[in-house]
């Protein structure tokens, strides 16, 4: 598959606002785009660092993938995102090549972009996001 | 501080022949470069993304960082890194801004440029590399 590249890195918080004051202070991030992703029971903010993103992910409730990985894990790096030109043939090429594909068909990602994940048993423990270039 | 942008993304990971192929054959990435940084207790890996990299990391031992990275946690993504100018200047300035810094003195990181880390303790749980541009 034609992967473009690294799109963002994701972190899972247990506070939007602390982590985004922290990511301002410590690297001098600016905040992009901020929004409820109901979806995927995030709240979630696209930081800008020079010309890549950060998102962070704050979960809605205790049971939502995000409020289980911090309950299990903890906050800390949540998952990669790579680029693509066409999300649901990288889909296609994604599954034929063997990978466990967890959104056949793709749904709407921060900012409204379209997005599938790939499962991280996979991807050597790895949760994959692929997100529509445009 | 002046942060230019994501370098790279590194995942911790059992065996690295496997990991090389399954980026190899999901995501189209290339080998750009292989090594052992001894410093680190790591045999690792540069793959190119279009214009990023992911870095591939296996422990040397299972008393090594990454070793109990692994026994703690299995295999999954290990940390951020992002690029400065200097690496030396920005440990300053992230120390003054309160971050905890694990690496005052740089050291050599995979490919030979100066690489230091911030402790995830700093970042909300994320493991922080901090890379010399060049």
């Amino acid at each position: 598959m034609e992967v473009g590249t690294l799109h963002h890195v994701a972190m899972a918080v247990e506070d939007l606002d602390e982590a985004v004051e922290t990511y301002q202070r410590l690297f001098g991030a600016e905040v992009e785009t901020r929004d409820f992703i109901e979806g995927q029971g995030v709240e979630a903010v696209y930081l800008r660092l020079g010309d890549r993103r950060v998102e962070l992910l704050a979960a809605l409730g205790e049971d939502t993938p995000v409020g289980r990985f911090l309950a299990r894990r903890g906050p800390g790096l949540h998952h990669v995102a790579f680029e693509v030109d066409d999300v649901r043939e990288a889909m296609r090429e994604l599954a034929e090549g063997g990978a466990t594909v967890i959104d056949v068909e793709p749904r709407p990602g921060l900012g409204g972009g379209l997005v599938s994940f790939v499962h991280p048993e996979s991807v050597h423990g790895v949760l994959v996001e692929v997100v529509e270039r445009g």
